[in-house]
Order: C-alpha cells, then sequence, then structure tokens
C-alpha cells in the first residue's frame, strides 16, 4: 500500500527531474509512511526513505510505520532533516513550498550547501487525489456511519432544540457508532442562519417552519465523510419546496455527469448552469465540490476556476447550494468516486425534502 | 482590547526596528483582530492595520472585526496583501518565518522590490501570552464547563465500558454545557495504556482495578482548557497509591512555587527534582506545562530546556506525570494564572485519588 504510494511519488519525481523529496506536510506525511502523529516530516529519496519524529512517538511509529527508516529526534526536523546521511554530493531537492515554513527552509540551507532546492506545488497531493480500495474502503465506512447518525438526528430533532444540540448529538453518536472523530465541527444553520454556508451550530432554538441544514462527517483510520442535507422541521413554504427542486436536480445531473477525464470546470458547470438557468445562478455561491480524503478539503478542486481533470478513483463532494439572505439556504451534498464509467455513489442517504 | 494588544505589539516592533508586521497565523490573526475565519492574513503598521480574508467570510468578519480595514480578495492572500496601500517606499517588514511559507514570501518579494523583509520569531507570541481579563475569564468559563463535566463523568465510568465511550461522553457534555467544542480530542488512558502520555481513547474496554487517566479540555469563545485526573476504578494496588502521591506532591510543591519573573525551566525543576528524589526521574518524560490560550499548546513552555521567564497575566497548566511501562501512568493537570504572589489556580477539582 505505502509501497505503491511511494512508487508513484518517484514516478512524479523523476518526471519534475528531482532527486528527492521533503514532506513537511503532516497529511502527506501520513499517507506516505502510515504516521498519525503531530510532529513528522518524511524524506522520499530515489531509493530511501526517512520518517523524522520526536520521542513522544517512539512506541506509535512502532506500531503505524514498517518499512521505512525512522529517526527519533530531540532536535527540530528541520535541522534533523539536514542531518540525514543522503546529502552527500549534490542534488535536486523538492520542497513542497506551500507547507515548509521560511524558517524551516532558513534551516536546510544554512546546512546544505551543495543542495538545489527545488519550489514544488501539489506533488503529493496529486498523487494522493486518486485512492486506493484500502482507501475507498475507509471513506465507505465513515460514510456509512454517517449515514447512520443522519437517521436517528431525523428522529431526534424537534421544535424548541438549539443548533449546538443537535450539533452535540451528531459528535455523540458518530463516536458511539466506532468513528475516531467528527471531520469537523457540525454545521447546523436553521431558518435565516441557512444562508450564511458556513455557519456553525449557534444556540438559536429551531422553530417550526423552518429549513434546517445539516452539514457533517466523520473519520475512520484517518479518513473522512462530509455530508450534507436539508430537512423541513413542520410544514415548509412553497418557495422552499421549489428551490428545495432545483438543487436536488443540480446534483442529480452532476452526480450522473461526472466522469473520468472530465475537467473538475465543466462539472461545476453543469451543475452551475442549471441552477442559472432556473434564475438562482447568483445565489450558488461556491464551488460544486472538492477532493476527500486525509483531508476533508483536497484535490481535486471542482469550481469555476479549477484547472483539475477527474480521474479514476478522485472521491469528491457533490454538493450544490442555494443561499437567499433573509431567507435562508438549502445544500445537498454526497460523496462519489469517480469512474471511467457512472461514478460510484458512496452515500445513500434518501434525497427527497424530509419533513419531520 | 485589540487596541491594547495592537499597541503592545507596536512596542514589540519597535524595540525590533520594524515598521510591520504581517501576521499569517491564524489564532494570531484572531488574537489581533477577532476574526475566527478559516482564512486570513493581517498587517499591522506603525498607524494603520488590515485584515485579509474572502468572500465566504464577508458577513462574519462584519461581525466580530471593528475598528480594523477589511479587504476581501478572490486571490491568495500572500498576492492581495502585497497590493495593499502601504507599501509605498521602503520599508523593514517583519515575517513570522515560522509560520509564513516559502510559497507566501516568494509571491510577497515579486511584487514588493523595496520592502526588506526581517524574519522574526514568537514576537505575537510572546504579546498573547500575557492574558487580559476577558480573556483569563474565557478560560475561567472553559475550566469551569470541563470540571462540571468531570463531576459527571466521574459518575458515568463504570467497568466493561470502552475508553471510546467515555471520550464520546465528555464531548457530548462539554457542548450540552455551553462550550463550542472539545479543546482537543479527550485522552481517555486505561491500564497498562495509561504508560503511553499521548494515547488517544481506544476501544480498549475498562476493567476494574485499573487506573484511567482523562485528560480533556473545551473552548469558549476560542479560549481552551485542558484539565487531567486519573482516577482508579475499584480498589488500586498499593503501588499505584504511592505512585499517585508522589505525582500529588509534585504538582502541589510546583503551583506553589510558581511566580512572575521565575524562570520556567527552574518551575520545571521543582518538579522534576521532587520525582527524581522520589526514585521516578526517568519515568517524567515530559516537561512540566506549557501557557495556554487561543491554542492548547502555546508560550511559555514550562520544561528544562525552556528560555521562557514567567511573567504576571501567564495561564499556564502544571501536569507532572509518572509513565511506567507494562503498569500505567498518573498524570494530574490544572490551569493557573502567574501572579507577583501566589498564582490564581483556576481548576478546583479535588486532586485526591478518587476510587470509583
Amino acid at each position: 500500500m505505502f509501497e505503491q504510494r511511494l512508487a508513484a511519488l518517484r514516478r512524479s519525481l523523476a518526471q519534475s527531474n528531482l532527486d528527492a523529496l521533503l514532506v513537511t506536510y503532516l497529511p502527506h506525511v501520513r499517507y506516505l509512511t502510515g504516521f498519525s502523529g503531530s510532529n513528522g516530516h518524511c524524506f522520499v529519496g530515489k531509493r530511501t526513505e526517512y520518517l523524522l519524529t520526536d520521542n513522544r512517538y517512539r512506541d506509535q511509529v512502532k506500531e503505524e510505520v514498517h518499512g521505512i527508516r525512522v529517526v527519533i529526534t530531540k532536535k527540530s526536523l528541520s535541522e534533523a532533516a539536514a542531518g540525514l546521511p543522503v546529502f552527500s554530493g549534490s542534488m535536486r531537492l523538492g520542497i513542497e513550498s506551500q507547507y515548509l515554513s521560511v524558517a524551516g527552509l532558513a534551516t536546510l540551507k544554512k546546512r546544505l550547501h551543495r543542495v538545489t532546492f527545488v519550489k514544488t506545488q501539489s506533488l503529493v497531493e496529486r498523487v494522493a487525489a486518486i485512492k486506493d480500495k484500502s482507501e475507498i474502503d475507509s471513506i465507505r465506512r465513515a460514510v456509512d456511519i454517517s449515514e447512520r447518525v443522519f437517521r436517528r438526528i431525523v428522529e431526534f430533532v424537534r421544535p424548541g432544540m438549539t443548533e449546538l444540540d443537535v450539533a452535540a448529538e451528531i459528535g455523540y453518536l458518530h463516536r458511539k457508532l466506532g468513528a475516531e472523530a467528527d471531520a469537523f465541527e457540525p454545521i447546523v444553520a436553521s431558518g435565516r442562519r441557512g444562508a450564511l454556508p458556513h455557519a456553525r451550530a449557534s444556540s438559536k432554538k429551531i422553530r417550526s417552519g423552518e429549513l434546517v441544514t445539516l452539514d457533517f462527517g466523520c473519520r475512520v483510520k484517518g479518513y473522512n465523510s462530509d455530508l450534507t442535507r436539508t430537512v423541513a422541521v413542520g410544514r415548509p413554504l412553497a418557495r422552499a419546496r421549489k428551490i428545495y427542486q432545483v438543487v436536488q436536480d443540480a446534483q442529480r445531473i452532476a452526480i450522473e455527469a461526472a466522469r473520468s477525464g472530465m475537467a473538475a470546470k465543466a462539472l461545476d458547470g453543469v451543475a452551475r448552469s442549471y441552477i442559472r438557468k432556473k434564475g438562482f445562478g447568483r445565489y450558488f455561491s461556491h464551488s460544486l465540490g472538492h477532493g476527500l480524503g486525509l483531508q476533508v478539503h483536497e484535490a481535486p478542486r471542482i469550481s469555476s476556476l479549477s484547472k483539475d481533470v477527474l480521474l479514476d478513483g478522485n472521491v469528491v463532494t457533490i454538493e450544490p447550494g442555494i443561499y437567499i439572505p433573509e431567507f435562508g439556504g438549502i445544500r445537498i451534498e454526497d460523496d462519489i468516486v469517480v469512474r471511467n464509467t457512472h461514478p460510484e455513489v458512496l452515500s445513500r442517504s434518501p434525497r427527497e425534502l424530509l419533513i419531520l
């Protein structure tokens, strides 16, 4: 599993004419080595790789990391990396410039005079965007837990509860059903607050007649789920039903259209142009979706500006939404695996408007 | 409140002969401006300051940020920062080199030819280490919630439950009692697993006769609590009682010794030398404590290597522990405010060994 990931990364390094890469971003360190601690760097050379961490993780490394040399250090990880025995002679070392700090690079440069530092972008992220079977299985398990939580939550929600009450219940059920943690703080946005796509749960009470957007996910073996349903508490307005139908239809045609080889921005356009045609274009204020894995947001990005191309094995969210100030918002989000043919939809919760 | 923080930072900039500072680390951006979103930079000049963020946070900024100019941008924040109208002429701009990425600095340098970039370290962190009254009040509220959770948890824990069951209950109660979130994933480590200071909760069942270490905290207005108690489920071994007493005494004398003006490493030494004298020196494998605020771990660091000096208004944890492989571990952690006289102890849960 890790051998294949390292081999894919090495192909990518060779294409960029690099001898090695220093990986400092923790989700990528975990992806390449299995190490899940809070302090780690990873060096990937043509034939060797090293994981660097500190003494707190001595036991954890033994459980998690196999077939990779481990360096336990008391120094900063940049200092320890500069001391690796791999830097004999001149070489081209890639550094992921979005993640390595200015101080970290200064430490490396001070010690490694014969190394040429080459700024790279998204090398590991592009490899990690194509999921293997074990990764998809973990995401599937996380999706399954979140869907069981959703079934219980729709029984639980009652007018008079606060959004925070519902968020607390979601987090509790995630853990009780076997997740490691919430993937992110659950979003529970009711009534007018639904018009804020990134609203967290608040102490606002849920009232009868309101729409409630529930956006939540959990983590299994480090892999995340990310689902959204908007439900009605009591009888919704006709306007809400109409907008809901637009979002539901936009999501369905986007899921049906997703294929490997397609430009991500073209897929965003499928949902966006449908919503625009229905007259709500200016109210769909975010991108259609994003890759999902060890990070809740990762490559590929499915937006109108994205330069990514969808590939077989990408796991992505499809989450159109319409947000009308002073009225509220509706979003529906599912997780799919991109394939050469019809995508595999990991989430199976009903997409029709549920009236509680 | 923010005016005072900005004024303190400006004094620090003047001492370093800097005209301005670009702040890219989110907890520091929040500290200086109040903005709690997930994408923000802050520029602090001699007379002006700017907050930069993106369109998702347009409404949130209006609620959270007052008296500071706001720039909403579609560009990367480094690009947008380079476009601020403050960079006319030559100037010395501080950048926090531990946090600014190599890519971010490259973007700034490409646009700002007349600016001299000066790498700084911990400028904001040192200012933020001295808490004002409103910050201490938020931490006190977070501590209060966590202590109420602890009182309920000791009624809840029963042999046969898993560690994850207990962690789920902690997270649930935090939110139900009004916290925004857990400060970190609760640590529940029972029996031999207690010997791993950083063990998270697992699916291991808690058995009668075991010690259980509970390390948890919550967040109120962005500020964190961080508490640990080790309890016995059923009758503990005499050896466990003896070690518990050593940890409890070490913690008490360290709390009593804490004073502003004291070297943090001297305070670490107070607990460490006591534990060493009792014969457990090699089993106290981490530092005595750390600053606590918008981050769970921040300045000052209370370790044997720390160069920090304790100052009036620091909020720190005092958390000695003894970890014996194959046997288990004991840790007791409280949160205190450092003063010129006796410290103010924010947490009041009993420190005696509780037998459930």
